[in-house]
């Protein structure tokens, strides 16, 4: 196997994409990684390059740049080149920490869909109270969703879920404003209805409120709202750490209970890291495109790569095609 | 003022709801209530009934029951009468913590909307970190909102904050996936810019990240991603607590911690308690029409009552209507 990273995207490139990287050779069988950026600055951190090249390049995208024109603008960012990689057959799959926006047009742009696939989706992994984890797809890729998309979305997730994180028969619900039947905007009703047909098991709405409650392992929603929910729990857990810390500072004894709890406190903090899971899949692509999340530390860039690994060993782009041609069959939409 | 209240909503109806009436009449002058309810399982806990009436009925809308329906069939059902008093002039506003959907239709077909409004908006007040709170509107009256829909929630939730929340010039937002000018679905879009021409102070996109960060006073979303943002606070919220909960329960050592920061973090518990700011207003409606949260207790009825007599008091209901005709006149629609 062979993965292209993106070393100079993320919060604190190169340094930790190289360390994860570095970590990812030594454990896992036949990898061979293509890390594309500024060799200068990636080669201090590089104290091991065996299975590991490095594709020089300068230019880069940052987190300001407008995606779509900096991709078509910026042939030789390392985003784009890293993509070039994975177009040319010399990676099997491609992992930034980088601008969201811009790996989904590099993606798009650069990799192409899967024959079949509509739109594709940015898919997290989240933590749930349960420990299991959802996946809660789309988070913004395709902010004006289609009832056939949130189809698709269902079907790309199940057999993630399945192929990759080893669940049987994933439990996938549809993200809506109550559980009933009938319920919805629109979009949901209409799509609700395709997946009581849908090649997958389907267990009906899902609330905001429930996503993290471990009530389904893949959550469809279209990406507006996916990145709402997504971002509401990540503002949400902020505010309530920085408050946390705030009543801990109160007073001495507050100060003291904080000094006694800090290693389980700081327990609680990892169980709802989400870079535990990897990053977010780009699903829909003709390869597998990871998201690693912009803070990404060594840690989650290894498991990013972990992920794209299983991606590649468990066909999951390819059981997608035939799976969404089989169901476009069924469906008389040949 | 005359406010009437559907004793028997809300999971602790109708002690606390009593409790909480009984507490207004006596802190706020000039204030009537009429109490809608069940007169046998009221009366026990109705220990002073200076300026509360009690109008009897035995008939409930459950929270199992269909809104619209149960709305339509039970005609004398505590909600629908209390809704009734203020149709007929009787009351000036009703609150009640019972079926959101029922209110929300009983609002709609019993008291009407307000001339020149096309959708009314449940609109609760959450906290933030600097404990200022931010309206977020609509959380889920209408799930398939319009530009225009969404042009008339920034205008009445701006008045609500100016006129009763007493912030001057408030900063309304767009809940978006993107802060930049520009960024979101097609619905966003056309609102965006249709705000910046608005009677308000429109301060652009508001990430889900930064709801409850205090960066806008005010809110503006379509029914279904309120509803998801909405709901996903509380998700996430509740996840934490139980999460911190496990936490200092681990060891004796943890438990010892927690003894000693309790009645901080009860604190904390209060901070993030939006009962505090009252319930969510069902904006757009011909009066004040209130929903408190189901869980509430003496203290949130109270709160609500507080907040109807102040939509009363500063004349909320017609400063919605002029607002929107003259807008209305501005624009070319009349």
């Amino acid at each position: 196997m062979r993965i292209a990273i993106d070393a100079m995207g993320g919060d604190h490139a190169p340094k930790e994409v190289v360390l994860g990287a570095m970590d990812a050779v030594k454990q896992i069988h036949n990898l061979e990684i293509v890390l594309v950026g500024n060799q200068e600055k990636i080669e201090p951190y590089l104290t091991d390059s065996t299975n590991i090249t490095v594709k020089h390049t300068t230019e880069v995208i940052s987190g300001d740049d407008e995606p779509v024109r900096a991709v078509r603008r910026k042939k030789n960012a390392s985003l784009v080149l890293m993509a070039n990689e994975v177009k040319e057959g010399k990676a099997d799959a491609c992992i930034s920490a980088g601008n969201t926006g811009a790996l989904m047009s590099a993606g798009l742009f650069v990799i192409g869909r899967i024959k079949g696939i509509e739109r594709p989706a940015l898919s997290p992994t989240l933590p749930t109270s349960d420990g299991k984890g959802v996946l809660l797809l789309d988070v913004g890729a395709n902010v004006d969703a289609k009832p056939q998309h949130l189809l698709q979305y269902g079907i790309m997730g199940a057999i993630y879920t399945e192929k990759v994180r080893a669940v049987k028969r994933p439990r996938v619900g549809l993200l809506n404003v109550g559980t009933e039947d009938g319920k919805g905007n629109d979009l949901t009703k209409k799509a609700f209805d395709m997946m009581q047909q849908a090649p997958f098991h389907f267990v009906g709405n899902v609330e905001a409120r429930d996503i993290l409650a471990g009530v389904a392992d893949v959550i469809v929603t279209d990406g507006f709202s996916g990145n709402v929910a997504l971002k509401t729990i990540e503002g949400t857990a902020d505010l309530m750490f920085s408050k946390l810390k705030e009543t801990f500072m109160t007073n001495l004894k507050t100060k003291l209970a904080a000094g006694m709890v800090k290693p389980e406190l700081k327990g609680l903090k990892d169980q709802l890291d989400y870079s535990e899971y990897g990053g977010a899949g780009l699903f829909g692509l003709a390869a597998p495109v990871i998201k690693a999340h912009g803070s990404s530390n060594a840690r989650a860039i290894f498991n990013a790569i972990k992920q794209a690994c299983h991606m590649i060993e468990y066909n999951v782009t390819a059981t997608i095609q035939e799976t969404v041609e089989a169901q476009q069959v069924e469906s008389g939409e040949e």
